[in-house]
């Protein structure tokens, strides 16, 4: 009577038998996927949030079940305290199926289902394999199909996650703004295709940064709210096929009430079982963010490059030497890594746009894909949104006689005079400063001709920052 | 004394003189342009809504600067009545300048200043050319600059043009409902990758075409809405630059009132001068639709694959013969027009994203290829999308029998039975369908042991297209 | 007896018949694909040079049949006479299908078709519709098929239009040579990740360009060989059915011998059928130019940023004023232009990618999309680049003081004293130029502890732009 | 006297001292670049292959530099050693940053200097940080930048890792040529467009996937040989500072001996330094043997769709229950998950083009995520390959009985009855069997007008599927 577990044990499914470590709580059905796909080394587990979202959907349809009669109670309570395992972020590494797969997550699906039952049996003091107690498909997956039960995951889990992201963009947004009211009275030269244009504020460039951030904020939380529309108790293809009336929306409502979500049934639940719209539209928001960082990556690389043979306006501050064989040169590492991250979430949008563009009649096989670079994505941008407020923008200085000379030196003010003696005129001035290599104000000073008005107008630099009334007074 | 005009006419800018033909309206910045850019030979009048939107624009900066006394009546009498022709239509063939261009859009504004210029000139009886009456900077362009002109033109021109892709997509979601119910007794194998899955009805799979593509039609506008926050006013970089107090907001307000649009002053100027964002969402927003109208043309391909080698469960109407050697062969060219449209905006879709990728400090200089591919998408989808309606969609008929025998020899009953038999005994079931070649009725026939109500159960296949109670009576 | 043409003539194909304007040269089956495929409005005939290359390809076969006893001598002569108009460049207006369209090429091939035999209908004397003496089917198209033709058209045109786009690049490159000579003394600041680094020439910056495209220029047209190999005589399938034995290997002497092209037979017929990986290749390989040319123009803005407040390291030359507002500001708008015609070749790539991989078993029917983006993407390079040379690398001119200036005042020599005083100290050094605002040489003749030798070593700044021993003398 | 290690040292670099774990063999630069970039997740250790490629470029160096008397015999040869483990795959868990990176490189490349510097001291006998016996800068690194040791080391790990792609490829391409061989016997229908079209064998389908995957394996041979140009002692930035006379060569060469591979210097020093056209070109490659595959998959999938709603032409292996809720279902889980590794390839493309185009001035900061995404997609690519080979192809089978029905039912032989009655007379044969449901050979044999030659014609469908003459008697 030896009561040690054998370290290994047979079960079967539908292809036949198969050997399984005694260990672990997944089933043949994992076994076969991890032996199928040994594709990137990359197991869902990586993703935590995921396994917890298929916890918290499992645990939603067992209680759907269970009210309904269609799961007895004493299962019932078994699965659901599997589940709350699950959603405690616990048993993940009983989830090894690599992130690339065949089968449009049914192996994902039933790694869970597998996982519940057997931790569900163990809970009851029942061997592992002992399916005819509670059964991964009869018992754990009653009423579900994996094409409703793994959308709705998916969903789930950007729900879960995404919100880092919008509050670390959102904490950005806040330190360019801290930055820009620091930054309100550093006057410089704007510029349009880096060409000298008109005056403005180190201020009104960083606060510029602010907006465009936290517009992105309010746009994410706007496009993740289509994730709320769910196809869970579609089943196979959206018709509801093995449910009893009910349970489609019971099982909605349980899912809301158990992840504190509003989620609601699709319109039309045959569309939602193929349909990725949703993914395609908030990853092209997350490849709109990519740009915007991206974008202002550049110029904090542009206005801090030199420091003697650049613009150096601004000094970002120093994170790590930056040459191998170029002593005391220091490199803006942290936007340089933000735009590539912001490079590799362009990329996974094209992908999943293909994924999405591949969905065929009543299924898109291809989601798998979708997800990993939907979680990766969010992952890799909230990691280095964070980085670049906290390692980089909170710790900007601006070099503001350098900003002050570059202004001063340009023909930026032609154009505000420009309005009091027109187009010509001042390109004729403009011509002047440049080829003379004067100051604009050195420049009128010698010609009589001019007002004293136009002299006196120029003073001023922090009025052409802003709309005003240009007037010569004769 | 030849009051004639000569057929050429010298003019001027900053860079020297230039001879121009004496016929058009435009001028020297014009030319210099048309000569710089001889790229793709398609000029910006190729998107007539355009120069409509231009005519727009300037016609409420004139009202406003008439208003605010920045431009005289007279002279804002005689620009505004020259707008007015812009947007009626007219001078189109003025606008020669390539689509693809440098410059950040200069070019095209000039070309608007230029034609209004001499357009107004010629109304007050004043010769082309005589810019110290009616000046294309100081006059037409005053107030303004290139940088807050041309991206509200080119927002407004979206604005003005998505609306018909928006019809053609509600007509065809229409369309699709309609076929929906037209087929709604026509029973039929669902599939899933590719696989024989579950029962459902041809009008279930044509409503869901419906529901894809309305959904669609309810986010364009969502996204069409942030075109409406636009920088009129902030000149040259979003500081308001050469405007008085007051200018912007007016601006906007009148740009409201020619138009019927309700337009907002973006909220930080700076932001709005070089962010194109609003672009990149909405260009990502065409894609999405672009994948879901290549998913549904890739399914109709599909489904009426054959006749004899396919699924053949569709016809589509016959267009045109379909081969030069094959005699009575037809092809499904409406479905593969659209995917190769929904491939070009895929791909314009990246353009976008990288031309937003590169904006660089106060601009985006790559706008005009924004534009472009803005307004490409929207008519090449508008156009595709009307045919697809009319001249496929609209004249499809099912293959009833053909739609039943695949479902009554596939295994698809075999999931409905499984929560009466169990999953193990009900993939039996699918394994002996399979390989005797008789239909599921025919098997459970023959087998003594098996309830007689399951053999009734499956006599009814509509039933199974929606949930229902399943239950053996002992 | 009245012998005028009526304006519209009756033909009829296998869906019917159908109205004809009787002055075009095409029937019935261009018809009803004009009428299918309102799309772009940009008709094939837009690439003069794919018409050409129809032109050969009907030619060929018309010689290889007739060679073979498979058309008649006095048809093949008519027919060969109509196919030497096309390629010379006649009759273009009669092929006004669009370029988007389905169909798989089908439609155009029966345009030529029915062009070819119309007009040869009236080189013998006879009036159009005449088909039962000459018919586009059975006698130009005999021993073909639109999967054969088609596809060996298309890469025939890419290989007629492709060489003035390599001419064009080995001009630039040439143009970059020529000015890296000139500059070969102009001595200046080498940065890295727009940071000061080391000392180098501007010769050799522009002489980097000059290899970077030269580079290219060979790579093209190795990538450019592989569109030799065609399908030709494989017809439908590549079976090569309704083709007597010896045809296939004749019709591609034949295309040989008119084009002057050593065309071969691909070495899979059923392959080359479908099969579009030389596209993808050749896409891919413009898509590499076009990053290489978008970097090279970013570069170009950015030497010439300024003048003020830029790096003004180099001038452009002048093409148009560049401000409706800013009076006397002059912008780079040609490598403005030259990056959106990449960031349009790239996305066309895309397209071109998501065509390749929409390929169904026997053919690939997205090639129209495929060979639109290919002929636009080649002429938008070709143009782009030709521009780039002569309107602005031609002209550019160097401000020597400047690049010696921003050399001077950085720390870029420290670098090369780390051999002989070590990284750490010449670390220290680079801090003290930095905080002191002095050059380094300054700085060096400060410390009386340093060798006489290093400030000696600092004085050839030439010296510094290649490899050479550094030692100190004890 | 205690001589156990203390668990934390202190080092400092020119950022000032920081604490670094005793036992590993990086510094100070690794550490700050760890804390850096918490990016990924992902260490570049990842990538096995690229530490092994900087131990071998490391070595040639120190041979080189050691030869020229540039680092004394004692350190070059501790240096070497410690190279040597590098090479043989020891010491990885020394290379913990993240994948993700700023500082185009510098942090990997001082990581290894640092990794080097260590592991020799130790194997002199010294303890850790004793950089004043050898130095990470100045005796490891010496002659040598990051941007030139690092681009070679990307081109390296790429040479030494695609070979194993190369490999899978052609073992697949003989998988197909096998199945091609053993398929020669079944008769299909070939279809384009998804219709109905010609004869083919089963043996010509898979042939023909062999021949476009034996094309790629040459392709991809070709593109990878521009790898061996690199830039290898053209340090900072190509021109060569801070190597002597005779390095840069020598270095080469002594990375070709160590190797095994001939590498030639680029001909453009300062243009190799900065440029990426070759990760363009081979990743364009990657990308387009992607769509091959995918297209392949497709096909795959289709061939095998139903098994009774489908077309199921081919079994291909069951290899894991196919769904959670349908009993019996078995889906292409293998050719599914090959589309998806070339939805990222695809997707992985774009990145690497968005990263090469944003190289500025003499370097390419954003090599890093080109580096990830090559290493990425060649990994992928390859275990999806072997996967697909032995997974899936190896074990397909052919439904020979149901390739002869879908052949005979459909008007596939009309074709080749045309050339001897005529397009359009075919064309109505084709009618007659389609409106009829009879064979073709049933409808000739009914009409007594017809030749009895043209039923015997059709006796042989083998003789369909190549060219032949078709000649009637009479």
């Amino acid at each position: 009577m030896n009561d040690k577990q054998p370290t290994i044990r047979i079960e079967q499914d539908s292809l036949g038998e198969i050997e399984i470590l005694a260990e672990p709580y997944f089933g043949p059905q994992t076994a076969r996927a991890v032996a199928n796909f040994p594709i990137s080394g990359v197991p869902i587990s990586h993703f935590p949030v995921f396994i917890q979202a298929l916890g918290y959907v499992k645990k939603a349809a067992a209680i759907a079940n269970r009210d309904l009669g269609e799961l007895e109670v004493t299962k019932a309570t078994s699965i659901i305290a599997a589940c709350d395992e699950l959603i405690a972020g616990e048993l993940i590494e009983h989830f090894p199926i690599d992130v690339f797969q065949g089968g449009a997550g049914t192996s994902v699906n039933m790694n869970a289902n597998e996982v519940i039952a057997n931790r569900a049996l163990e809970l009851e003091g029942y061997s592992r394999g002992r399916y005819d107690i509670i059964h991964p498909n009869n018992h754990v997956n009653v009423s579900q199909s994996t094409n409703d039960v793994y959308p709705t995951a998916i969903r789930l889990a950007i729900l879960l996650s995404y919100g880092q992201l919008r509050d670390a963009l959102k904490s950005l947004a806040e330190e360019f703004e801290r930055k820009g009211n620091d930054f309100h009275m550093v006057i410089k030269l704007g510029r349009t295709q880096l060409q000298d244009a008109v005056p403005m504020t180190l201020g009104q460039e960083f606060r510029a940064f602010a907006a465009t951030i936290l517009d992105d904020v309010e746009r994410l939380d706007e496009m993740a709210r289509f994730f709320k529309k769910i196809n869970l108790g579609g089943t196979a293809i959206g018709t509801g096929i093995n449910t009893v009336p009910g349970y489609q929306d019971r099982a909605v409502k349980c899912l809301s009430q158990v992840t504190g979500i509003a989620f609601q049934s699709a319109r039309n639940l045959v569309e939602a079982s193929w349909d990725t719209g949703s993914f395609v539209l908030f990853s092209g928001m997350l490849k709109r963010t990519a740009t915007k960082l991206s974008k202002i990556c550049n110029d904090l690389r542009l206005l801090s490059s030199g420091p003697r043979g650049g613009l150096n306006e601004i000094n970002l501050p120093p994170m790590q030497p930056g040459s191998s064989i170029m002593p005391g040169k220091i490199n803006p590492v942290i936007p340089e890594v933000v735009n590539q991250v912001a490079f590799q979430v362009i990329g996974a949008d094209l992908t999943i746009t293909l994924a999405a563009e591949a969905g065929q009649l009543q299924l898109n096989v291809m989601e798998p894909v979708i997800a990993y670079n939907m979680l990766q994505s969010i992952g890799l941008m909230t990691n280095a949104v964070g980085v670049l407020q906290t390692k980089c923008i909170a710790g900007i200085t601006a070099n503001e006689a350098v900003c002050k000379r570059h202004l001063e030196q340009s023909t930026a003010v032609a154009t505000a005079l420009s309005p009091m003696i027109g187009y010509e005129q001042a390109a004729q001035l403009a011509k002047s400063v440049l080829s003379s290599g004067k100051t604009i104000r050195e420049v009128l000073a010698e010609d009589p001709g001019l007002s004293e008005e136009l002299i006196e107008f120029t003073a001023d630099m922090h009025a052409l920052t802003m709309p005003m009334r240009r007037e010569l007074s004769n």
